[in-house]
C-alpha cells in the first residue's frame, strides 16, 4: 500500500480536500457543480493525479479521466464524483476517487506493469445538486441527456447551465455523447460509501452491488392566488400552500401503499415567498424510486393522481439497473466472497452500465446515514474498500 | 392641483418609479430595504422633496423626513414606505408617498401658508421582507423594537442587519427611541391602497381606518434525521416534512374555527432543500390575526398546541391598534362622510398610534387582491385619495 494512504486517523486525500466547501450554516459539505469548492475539488484532483504521474484529460462533458498507460481501447476504467448535494457528506463520492488514487499508487509501488490502460474518472454533478438533473456527465457523455436539454437548465439563482460553463470557461458546444471516449472501456468500476444500512446489519467492510432501484425526480407545481395575508378572510382564499401540504402527505401514504417503494419531497418553495403573503404557487420536488421501472411508474402515476398538481413535470428518469451479473460473482470472489447488494441510490456506474460491464464495491456506513453530515465511513472500512479495489483492478490489469 | 400630478393615465410619480425593482420570476416588484431597488427609491424620494422645496433630513432609524417648513414642535405628518414584500403591487407604500407629495404641492400651489409645519415620511423596511420584522423603522424610532436586536437580524442570505447597513453607509449605532424626533409630531395620517374588498362592496373611492387587527410572525422549526432519499425505507425515516406539512393544515383548520381569524404560511423552507435528500429540518413562517390581542393570542396558542414544534419563536407581535376616534370622525368628515372600516393589514400608522393621533385614508383596490401584482388602483380613486388627503391637510394646517 501506499505510504500516503493515511494521516493520522483519516486518508491523507478526505484531510486534503476536508475543509474544501464546508457549509457552516447547513452542515458538512456543499460542493456544487462549478462553484468555487467544486472548482478547488477539480484541481486538487489533477494535481493529485499528475502527481502520480498519470496524464489527464477533460473530456467534452465536463468529466476528467487521468490516465495510467496510453489512452485506448480495452481500458479498465474506475472513479466516482467529487460533488455532494447540499449540506451531504464527506464521503459520498470522494471516497471513490480517492479509493482509484490510493489503489493505483499501491499498483505502481508494487511494480505492476499493467496489460492495458487504467484511466481514474471524475464525472460532473452526480448529485445533480445545481441543474436538477442527476449524473449530469456520465449522462451527457453515454447519450441519455441532450446537451440542449442541459445547456438550458438553470440553478436556483436562475442561472443556466450555459451561462454557469461560461463563468468556468467551459465550453457546452461539443457536449454530447461521446462514443469514442466510451469505446476506450473494456469495464468500469465504481467504490462507493455505502448509504443504507446493508452492511451494518451484515457485519461486513464491504459489498458488491447487484442493482440500482428505478428512480426519477419531478417538479410538482400548485397554483393559487397570491394576496395579502392579513386583509384577505380565510373563506375568500385560494392558497396553494394547503394543496401543497396535501401533497406531501399523498406522498408518502403512496410510498408506503406500494412495498419496497420510496418517495421524497426534500425540497419545497412557495413564491413569492413573503412570510406576511399568501403564496401564488408553491412548487415541490419529488424523488420517487421502486424495484422496477414498472413498479416506479406506477408508484408516480399513483402519486400524480392522488395530489392533482397543476403541473407534474419529469425532470429526470433512470430505469432500473441491473449490474453484469458475471462481473459482480467475479468482483465478490475477489473479495473473498464479499455480500452482493440492491442499491436504493443511484450512481454514474448506473448510467454507464448501459454501455459497458460495469460493477459496485460499497464501503460500510456505520451510520447508515447518507446525504446529511452524519454520513461516514471508519478508516479500517476506508483501508479495506481501497485494498478491494486494488485487488479486483489487480486481476483485470 | 399640481400640474405634475398625472401623466397618460398614470400618476406621474407611479411611472417615474415603474421601472424601479421590477420582478421578472415573481411578478410584480421586489423592493427590500436597502438593496438597489430600494436605495434608488429613497433617491429618487430625495430628489423629489427637494424639487418641491422641502428640506430632507434622514433619522436615526433609517426613515427619511421631507419637510414644509421648520421642523419643530405641532407639526403635521403624513407618508408611507417605498419597500414591497417580495412580487408585490405597485402601490402597497409608494402610492401613499407619492399622494402625500401631490398633496403638498396642490397646497402650495393654491398659495397657503401653513400655520405649522408639515413632514412627509418615508418609513423603513414596513413589509419587513428582508429582515423579517415589519414596521422596522416605526418600530425602532418608538422604541417598540430594540436596537440591538435589530442589529442581529439577518436576511436570508445570512447577511446581519448590521453588515447590510454598512454596506449601505448607514451608521446603526444611533438607532433607537427617538423622542425628539417624535415630540415634533401632533398628528400622522397614512393614505395607503385598500388591501381588501371592503371599498369594492362600497362602492367608495375612499374609507377612513377605524382599526388595525392584532397580528404577529412566528418562525416553526420542525426536526428530524436528514437521509439519502433512495437507500433510506419509508419505516425507517425521521422526516421533517411530514410533520410540516401536517401543520400546514393544521393552521387552516385552527383559523377556520376561530371567528375572523386569519393564518397564514406564505414561506417555507426545507434544510438542506437538495431534492435526493430527505430534510434535516423545514422552517415555516406563520403570520397570524384576529380582532383583539387576545383572540390572537388565543389562535397562536392553538396552533401551537396543533402542530407540536420543535422550535415556535415569535418574530414579531403587533397588538390590535384603535385609530383616534375623534380624528377618525373628523377626517371621515372632511372626506364628505367616508365609511369608517377596520384593516387586516399592518402599517406605520399603527405603530405610532401608540404616541400620537393618528388617522389612514384607504384608496380603493379594485381586484381586492394586494401583496401580489394583481394589486390595483385606478388613476381617478388615486387622484380623489389625493384630493381627500389634500383637503385634510388643509383643515389642519
Amino acid at each position: 500500500m501506499s505510504t500516503t494512504m493515511r494521516s493520522g486517523d483519516q486518508l491523507t486525500g478526505m484531510r486534503e480536500i476536508a475543509q474544501i466547501g464546508r457549509d457552516s450554516r447547513r452542515g458538512g459539505y456543499s460542493r456544487s457543480l462549478w462553484q468555487p469548492a467544486d472548482m478547488e475539488l477539480r484541481a486538487w484532483f489533477v494535481e493529485r493525479a499528475q502527481r502520480l504521474g498519470l496524464d489527464v484529460e477533460h473530456d467534452r462533458n465536463g468529466n476528467i479521466w487521468a490516465w495510467w498507460g496510453i489512452p485506448g481501447p480495452n481500458a479498465i476504467a474506475t472513479g466516482s464524483h467529487l460533488d455532494s448535494v447540499p449540506g451531504g457528506g464527506p464521503f459520498d463520492g470522494p471516497l471513490g476517487v480517492i479509493s482509484a488514487l490510493e489503489a493505483v499508487a499501491a499498483l505502481k509501488k508494487s511494480g505492476l506493469r499493467p496489460s492495458r490502460p487504467l484511466a481514474v474518472i471524475v464525472f460532473a454533478e452526480e448529485e445533480g445538486s445545481r441543474f436538477g438533473v442527476a449524473c449530469l456527465g456520465s449522462a451527457l457523455m453515454t447519450g441519455r441527456l441532450d446537451p440542449n436539454r442541459a445547456r438550458a437548465l438553470t440553478d436556483e439563482a436562475g442561472v443556466s447551465f450555459a451561462e454557469a460553463a461560461r463563468r468556468v470557461g467551459f465550453d457546452t458546444s461539443g457536449m454530447g455523447p461521446d462514443q469514442a471516449a466510451l469505446e476506450r472501456i473494456a469495464l468500469f468500476i465504481e467504490l462507493h460509501v455505502e448509504q443504507g444500512r446493508g452492511l451494518i446489519e451484515l457485519g461486513s467492510a464491504t459489498a458488491v452491488a447487484s442493482s440500482i432501484l428505478a428512480h426519477g425526480r419531478w417538479t410538482l407545481t400548485f397554483s393559487g392566488q397570491g394576496n395579502h395575508a392579513g386583509a384577505t378572510a380565510m373563506r375568500e382564499r385560494d392558497d396553494p400552500m394547503i394543496a401543497a401540504a396535501r401533497a406531501v402527505l399523498s406522498v408518502q401514504e403512496a410510498a408506503l401503499e406500494h412495498p419496497g417503494a420510496r418517495a421524497t419531497v426534500g425540497r419545497i418553495s412557495a413564491n413569492p415567498g413573503g412570510s406576511n403573503v399568501i403564496a401564488s404557487s408553491v412548487t415541490m420536488w419529488l424523488d420517487a424510486r421502486a424495484e422496477s421501472d414498472q413498479a416506479t411508474r406506477a408508484l408516480v402515476a399513483d402519486i400524480a393522481e392522488r395530489v392533482g398538481a397543476d403541473r407534474f413535470h419529469e425532470d429526470s428518469w433512470t430505469p432500473e439497473v441491473r449490474f453484469d451479473p458475471d462481473l459482480a460473482r467475479q468482483v465478490a470472489a475477489t473479495l473473498d466472497e464479499a455480500p452482493i447488494l440492491p442499491s436504493g441510490a443511484g450512481h454514474d456506474a448506473g448510467i454507464l452500465a448501459d454501455r459497458v460491464p460495469t460493477a459496485m464495491i460499497f464501503v460500510r456506513n456505520p451510520t447508515g446515514i447518507s446525504h446529511a453530515p452524519e454520513e461516514w465511513a471508519e478508516l479500517d472500512d476506508c483501508l479495506a474498500g481501497i485494498a478491494a479495489l486494488e485487488r479486483v483492478l489487480r486481476s483485470l490489469l
